[in-house]
């Protein structure tokens, strides 16, 4: 019986569970980029670069050990091959390159895991990828074969209602939804580009909008009115120089509001 | 009851089996090298090239493909991480990057590998890490340390009397040891180097050195003594024209011979 | 006075003169495709793989030796970074990026050529970077920016009216047109795409539409109808196996109907 | 007439002028390692990575462009091929590769100075290279072949007494052989190497063997006896958090000695 249940049953209200995730492992070579250790003493998911947009062999194994350490949970944040992109840059690439490419990124992974005495437990695409994977049948069907192809329980990671969420679920995967903390939405629970400004900086704000994504209430669109959007997992980036205290003050504030940042739902059939 | 025991146990010659490798993969996006396929249905193992020195995403899967179609074993060619020096130039890596790197290959093949249907059965270093693997300690124990921290079972090749399969047997490692059909030999069992004019050209000797190779019987070394080597695996090469032409032959004069193309003694453990 | 000119006083029918181009160089490592030495002997032009699609920096330096020597014109064949996919993938590169990545591919087959006791005469986009440049302003601009601000005398080679052409011409830039002795026209003038089987293979047809661009005359397009195409150059692909000898065809057959093969067009001014 | 003859023609004592050199665009894509802007406020000679270890085409242009404004000199850092290992590790490269990779690296950063309105004025290997080039005949030809094949007036930067250095001088080339404020020394002359603490962390110690350095002065050498290093140039490290504090420190100190930051030893001909 785990904590929630245990609680139901004892007729107090029921606990909140959240999941908290984000992007580690995104240095390469001599050069760094997010603060893993502190970040993964945040999160209870990390996103593990893969050597495509970023990550090398060896930032993959210590991130990979530092999670199993932790406790964290090991992703493999997969991506377009643009190193000198990071990743971020639309390319036309044909499906059979996109499946047979996630697929070598995540065994590539799955054996720095496996050294490290853990496992992988999701996949969530990154940068350019997570957005044709959203958008595109195509693109989405290469990433949930690759992942399928090489373990069904993987979980998946994405936009609530896109296109990779429901192809993954079609296909019989367990799906995971996420929202940002630090990024603006429309009404439509849309994300605002980031070229037009669409990245909250008020610690406040980001606050905030994690207790709303983390209890499934309102918050406010960037025309004003209330939208909802209901996540099971929560990013938090950890590229900018004030990441690692932002991150941590979303998790004290949840705490606070006696949310349990754990990743619970994850648990894989064993 | 396997063929060999049952030849035993009817009182026939023993039955000779030797196991026959080639390195396959050789290409890199829209450049290619050997003909896989046509090697494919002469080796009993396949040295698959993992991305580092060639070998992308795409190509790893095909041959890992066919490899299981055709019941061909395969295995991980790591290498340095050196696309345009096709890892045959001498690098200094240290320790940790190599163990992580070969780590990291081994992880990407075994994705291809499980996608396919199949899986790695053994890990044979290419190149230049092949040559430092096989005479230096701490490049060595890198190497059996990655293996061994993915999967005890992989099988590890090298040279008879390598630092590499020295450092695998005392780790408690399979190992198996080659040699090389189409290659010269000094009488003390060493190679003679690329450079030196070391490679065999007429289809005769490769296929009559192939032969005592795989019984056991002394060859012609390049200083016109006899020399004997014992090798479990025998390396054909693949990446010249007459290649393709070359590993037939070999095949089919061990045929005749009565020799058996397996690698029986690799079978893992269920 | 030059051959044509000669001609002309002569009182001889006028000479027609047509460059042939071809993309050279398209190698990486130990990996190679094109026949350089035998396209040498052919063209007229020869556009280089400057290291982003294809080519390293041996490559490059050892055709702009035998360019030189043969007295072919070297232009830089600049690319998206793209190795793994040839730079035939479309991709969302910002426009300082290319600008920048021109640049720097064109500097450094300015250095080759410079060490061969040559120099570039003209710039020609590859693959998604052509098409990019042919129908994007703000890709032509970049492109057109980074030749010029290294060299304004540099011709700029595209397809007839695209936009890369125009923006090159408004700048004030020598530019060529270019048309396909083996791809399909349809009738507007704009090329039947290769995923739609847009490319001949017989020769017969190859050549007989070497000598209509040549000459200004129509052929057929691939609705049936004829079309006209007026160019300065004709570009022969060197990546098939039979390429060489189709090359040589095209070249042969221009001789014997009076074409002179030359560049003369481009002579930069001293 | 310069500062310096005139302050002799007017009986002062001689001005001293040294030049500093510092290692900038050292970044890659999205990633940063050096403050180019800050460094390039101290130093007379910008080392600028071009790609092979360090530095991709807009991190280049951005660096010649403000080195032109702040006019200070600008040198190609060229490097093995090596972006994950940051240059650092000794590789068996051939001769000629290193020479037309040294070559493509030249013309990359040539003609992103061209486009800033400036040029190269030196060559300084980088890491393993300038290592392999100090102390290896050939491949000190090899760099000094490609430099001299580009351009004979380019000056080529290496340690005192090297063989990089001696073979320039051989060849024609102008030279400048160049001190480390920040790293120990043995008496012979010889650094110290990183790996057995050969780095200075004091600001002081720093300061003085600066001054030390671009006087002609003797200072302490590892075994406490005082060596004597003569230079044209001293390099600063800009890749620790304190190295542009550092740079800022050593230059006012040279200023306060009243000695002159300038290459004025590296005025190219007209």
């Amino acid at each position: 019986m785990d904590e929630q249940t245990a609680a139901q049953e004892q007729g107090g209200p029921p606990m909140v569970t959240v999941d908290l995730n984000a992007d580690l492992g995104e240095g390469f070579g001599v050069w760094s980029m997010t603060d893993d250790e502190a970040l993964l003493a945040v999160v209870s998911s990390a996103n593990v670069a893969c050597g495509f947009h970023a990550g090398d062999a060896s930032t993959m194994r210590r991130v990979a050990e530092a999670a199993v350490r932790r406790n964290v949970r090991i992703g493999a944040h997969v991506s377009y091959r643009d190193l000198a992109g990071f990743g971020r840059r639309a390319m036309d690439v044909d499906a059979t390159t996109v499946r047979d490419e996630v697929l070598y990124q995540l065994g590539a992974l799955y054996a720095a895991s496996v050294a490290a005495g853990g496992q992988v437990s999701f996949v969530k695409p990154h940068g350019a990828l997570y957005h044709a994977a959203g958008s595109q049948e195509l693109i989405a069907e290469a990433v949930v074969d690759a992942v399928r192809s090489f373990d069904t329980s993987l979980e998946i990671v994405g936009m609530p209602d896109s296109v990779l969420v429901n192809v993954a679920q079609a296909a019989g995967s367990v799906t995971r939804v996420e929202g940002f903390a630090d990024r603006k939405y429309h009404r439509t629970g849309r994300l605002v580009s980031r070229s037009e400004g669409g990245i909250h900086q008020a610690s406040e704000i980001i606050v905030a909008q994690a207790l709303a994504l983390a209890t499934g209430q309102p918050f406010s669109s960037v025309e004003g009115e209330p939208v909802t959007i209901s996540v099971d997992t929560i990013c938090l980036h950890g590229d900018s120089p004030s990441a690692v205290q932002s991150a941590r003050l979303v998790r004290d504030s949840l705490a606070r509001a006696g949310i349990t940042v754990a990743a619970t739902f994850g648990t894989r059939p064993e």
